[in-house]
């Protein structure tokens, strides 16, 4: 049960979700061209199935182990790694000038979802390195670029984010690392993070960490926290190895999934206290990050993507393969593939559906990202940043939900065998349950998106993105195609609930914040249905274009809408109604 | 965080869901009053608090291991099961003729929900011997009956079920286990049988199996199956153990929870075969294994309670106590609890009243079976055994799904640390998730439902519980009641979608009755959803009589209705039509 890349699914959403035909005309992406794109994602198909998928089960059976300071890796991975690197794609959207292939960010998160379908342990430490990459490139001084991009863009070095502390996690105010300036430029960071991807490893000769942390005298709250550079070993003038800095991985976490990744605790400054370097201005740190965590969230967001997408290929083979029942077309007496039970059809669809819909929502999210980074004019820059401001918290959150709820359907279908580890159903379902928590858990998401991202530009952001939705239900039901079926009604009343709860929320956070805040949940849940569908339902519109037929993109888009879409009416009304349920309940009363 | 046991929402719903006063009254339960039963769920969650809770984290991590044919359970097990026994819990429903208590199935399930929450790997010993019994005692031969009953309530020996093989698990058709006719009444058994829990241990001297097989000449299909008893060690006259029966444990599975809960590899008759009794008639098996089944199915949607119970608690005393971000009454700079974020109170909320509705369901399809069992008038006992038979599915599936859903929310909670294994969210998580799978998967279930469970008396049965359903609905408008706020008009509703979505699978059952296998999951969730929504509705309605406030009953009926409830309307139109989308879908066009 190899992973086959979905390449043919990456590349419909890609040219119709995200209209990459329009975009490579508009000149945005520098005279790149769609079989390029095709290349790359079936170059990066063929070296996630033949390299990493085969260490994914291994990876997680030995984990990553902690001895006397040294994280060993499963066998095999410092190899994978190896490979990974030299052929280049650790570059991929990375600036020209340090080395990298400058190709967008749509298709390094296409990209991405292959490397972390292979093998979300591995796909891991890219990716953090890229959000750490990202942070630097942005707000790093000319000589930190110079020295440690080329070698975390070649991939010889990678990164590593360190925000958590005990006492600090969702609310990063209570940060207690210390930095004190020493007068020359580089500051003492000392202080214990917790939770640190591949903190510590043997895969490169370095690791470059970029550590939170408080001035003696900086003001309290966020407002006080900076970003430094921490190199594992400090770097010479020229470029070589110097001493062993001072940091150290104290202890690596029992997890319930990605073994293989090693989740470190990170102590600095057991010394002298460990040497680090500003990145950007003083106190501004958080601003900082959030260039890493806003990347490192989409492609979070496509981690779920990922994960659903190989439960769904090892569910779709195991019902091929197992026989139960009985079925049409089968000798009496004989039993059928599961796959012909209309409740394993209904399962499998339910997770194709829902896993390219989520691919389509972090592509067009990847979209606007790179269209807030390239364009030339500035108000269509804002805008494009506004609308992937808006789009991150729905592409972290519904896609990583997705991811979940795609691996327990998965392990479903494998029945018995599906809680055996050895069937491999039951990693997907481990590894996925992280996917809602790190980065932002998807609580967090969903007050971002209501309190942040609604009334960005005064409403006129989700204004235009609805009236886009929108758009795609009328062109649906313009289409007069009868295998639609009720698609564009169930899209336009999915749409008009999504417009109907926005309005509200509209309201409550001027009259009463704590009300959209109680129905943030449920209003992320109904944007991700509403633009899931739409972007499922443009894709089998543009499949209707097509010569050959409608093909897969109409079978998905229309089980979409008559199975799934049908809860958006309900949770606008969970939305619209459901808050005072909660907001009246004292939280004494739920503690005992 | 020691377990609390539930003592007050237990019976809160055998009073107000179960109506246990109005049982008691009937005389169903020959003398038993309220303060017995909630005498002995004191106590049972006193044993379960002070003497399995303890062992649970413990047991998972070392697991039940396999050597030499041996299999040894973890520290502590031997001594608590020898407590458990000496306590006579395992005696609790049997009958006194073999020394059993003969306490009410709802007294024994609510007891049962104490065990797994405990200890979910403990409880599963006596909850499979519990099954045995029951077929022995309804369908063993005296002899059978005097020799293995009295050893077996007294819990000196336990019992297994071995259906399962490795080609036939939810078709039991395929079943090729045989059994030989000896000319003595006795019968050798050779095959290999799969997924048996506890198949072997040292928790007791003896292990009696129930082995389903077939005789040499029996009909093809289900209904050439017989059912056998096995003893590990055979039984002389005298009633002392005998030599050795030809049966081995020869592997323990590797599984994503339940770890220290042996799941084992039994092969029969790798000498001369083991001898074997027949229980019941030959080749009628299945039905005498369906006693068993019915019991098992619903306790094991009691085991989904458990586990949202737990799993509620824990995250509960985590919300009190973990201080994330801003709330109000906590002074600036300082954090607040995290019980003090309406999301996180939503989550709570949700898990609470999914808790106590899906306990509900539990205990009430428990009365009906009593009923069924205890009745004297037999259209009474008709009646009873009919609408348990209804109930038996939503109460399995409906509960182990929200078993896992909050055993999901519970880990979320926790944020970063839920994904660590010491905390403990994590193993509910994964423990949870054996129970939508065994005792027929849910899928099965919801197949169960429609197609043999709706047409029951030409369709009377679920009409008077819909009936049922619209009283209470109607009770609580009725009631004008300002704190149950919209609750009798989403229940309303609910229960007016579930009416609509039953009268269209009646018209699919005869005219397309795949449509209705399309439909049969999302059908048991609207189901699920309007009993469990009806339920605490009820509990509220009788907390309102009571002086001394409505208290939580009120609060989740209200919670569940306002924020739960208002998704059955999308469940009635996703099984009304949604089923064309799945049944257009070729079985290989989901396939690779």
């Amino acid at each position: 049960m190899t992973y086959r890349p979905p390449v043919d699914d990456i590349m419909s959403t890609l040219k119709a979700a995200v209209d990459l035909d329009g975009l490579i005309e508009s000149g945005l992406y520098d005279g790149l061209d769609e079989d390029t794109v095709r290349a790359v994602v079936e170059e990066a198909g063929r070296f996630g199935s033949e390299v990493l998928d085969p260490l994914n089960f291994l990876g997680d059976q030995a984990g990553s182990q902690l001895a006397d300071g040294v994280v060993t890796t499963p066998d095999g991975w410092k190899e994978a790694y190896q490979k990974f690197t030299e052929a280049g794609w650790s570059a991929l959207p990375c600036p020209e000038a340090y080395g990298g292939q400058n190709l967008p960010g749509v298709v390094a998160m296409a990209v991405c979802e292959i490397w972390n379908s292979s093998n979300l342990s591995f796909g891991l430490c890219p990716l953090l390195t890229q959000g750490a990459i990202d942070a630097l490139a942005a707000h790093g001084s000319d000589a930190l670029k110079e020295t440690y991009l080329p070698k975390m863009i070649s991939g010889e070095w990678t990164g590593t984010m360190n925000l958590t502390e005990p006492q600090a996690g969702s609310d990063l105010r209570g940060i207690k690392t210390k930095a004190v300036p020493q007068g020359d430029g580089t500051y003492r960071i000392s202080g214990t993070k917790i939770f640190i991807t591949y903190g510590e490893h043997e895969l490169t000769e370095n690791i470059i960490h970029f550590v939170l942390a408080r001035l003696p005298d900086a003001p309290k709250g966020t407002r006080g926290i900076s970003l430094f550079l921490v190199p594992k070993f400090l770097v010479n003038d020229d470029g070589t190895l110097g001493p062993r800095n001072d940091v150290n991985c104290v202890g690596v976490e029992n997890k319930l999934g990605i073994h293989a990744s090693p989740t470190c605790v990170m102590s600095y400054g057991d010394g002298d206290g460990a040497i680090g370097y500003l990145i950007g201005e003083e106190n501004r740190g958080l601003n900082t990050m959030f260039i890493m965590m806003n990347q490192a969230r989409l492609a979070v967001g496509v981690q779920g993507v990922s994960i659903a997408e190989r439960a769904t290929q090892r569910a779709a083979d195991y019902a091929a393969e197992r026989r139960q029942g009985h079925g049409a077309g089968v000798a009496k007496g004989e039993m059928a593939p599961i796959v012909a039970h209309a409740d394993v059809r209904r399962t499998l669809l339910t997770m194709r559906s829902m896993t390219q819909a989520a691919r389509a929502i972090c592509l067009v999210t990847a979209r606007e990202l790179d269209k807030a980074e390239r364009l030339t004019d500035d108000k269509a820059r804002d805008g494009a940043a506004h609308m992937s401001a808006l789009l991150t918290p729905i592409a972290k959150a519904f896609s990583t939900d997705i991811g979940c709820e795609v691996a327990s359907m998965g392990l479903q279908i494998h029945g018995g065998m599906g809680f055996v580890e050895e069937t491999g159903a039951a990693q997907y379902y481990r590894d996925a349950r992280i996917l809602p928590i790190y980065e932002g858990t998807n609580g967090i998401q969903a007050i971002d998106l209501v309190t942040r991202k609604l009334p960005l530009e005064g409403g006129a952001v989700i204004k235009a993105y609805i009236a886009e939705l929108q758009q795609v239900a009328d062109d649906v039901t313009a289409s007069n195609q009868a295998e639609f079926g009720a698609t564009g009604q169930r899209l336009g009343e999915a749409v008009g609930a999504l417009q109907e709860a926005t309005e509200w929320m509209g309201k409550m956070l001027v009259s009463n914040p704590d009300a959209a805040l109680a129905s943030a949940t449920p209003y992320l849940r109904l944007f991700g249905l509403a633009a899931g569908g739409s972007y499922l339902a443009k894709g089998a519109l543009a499949a209707a274009r097509e010569a050959d037929g409608t093909g897969d993109a109409m079978m998905l888009a229309r089980f979409f809408a008559a199975n799934l879409l049908t809860a958006a009416p309900g949770l606008a009304q969970t939305v619209l109604t459901g808050a005072d349920a909660v907001l009246d309940v004292a939280p004494d009363r739920l503690t005992a």
